[in-house]
């Protein structure tokens, strides 16, 4: 039933989440597979990166949650991102709208698979 | 192409995000979706409440983000819903995992519909 995949093993906090909503357009659905790919697998690769949990429904409608130990560590990321992100932007129009919240996580606690962090 | 009651209409940093992400388990899922209306008119109703974001796909896991004008108002909030969700677990197993982690906004902007905040 649970994926373990889908949730992000965090350590004890303080730690950062960049909270990404955003709705596709719905243009040009192999290419944006393509970017989104490779902003998963650069995001995997910067040191810092803790883990990410992400939803997309039928609609387009979608929220990413990356997880990071630091806002250096956002920053670095951010500028490799945003560069191919614009080229996205720009190229293909791939999102009507996003809204982009960079937070500090305080506190944390869960229930199911694994060890929760009261 | 985008619906903007899906993007919360959050003032200018700081302010507060609850990431809750969660996997359903498929059971029991007209008093689920009872349940979830009262939680979505609870937070509603709550002060300092600031709008939320929600996803779920087809899988049943979903990542809802609220956020919140302080830690006091979420605190107060989740007094209220912590109840609501005991027993949602207690009776109806409705989630088989989650996660859930309190940050603070430092940071946002946006492209789209509204007035981005830089």
């Amino acid at each position: 039933m649970t994926d373990p995949e889908r949730f992000a093993a965090t350590p004890q906090p303080p730690y950062y989440a960049v909270i990404f909503s955003s709705q596709r357009s719905g243009a040009d659905d192999e290419a944006y597979q393509a970017m989104a790919a490779r902003l998963d697998e650069l995001a995997a690769r910067q040191p810092g990166f803790l883990g990410f949990e992400s939803v997309r429904d039928a609609s387009g409608f979608g929220v990413t949650v990356s997880y990071w130990a630091s806002l250096d560590a956002i920053a670095h990321w951010k500028a490799e991102a945003t560069h191919l992100q614009a080229q996205a932007l720009g190229k293909g129009g791939w999102y009507t709208r996003f809204e982009l919240r960079v937070s500090k996580v305080e506190r944390a606690y869960g229930f199911g698979a694994t060890p929760t962090t009261p």
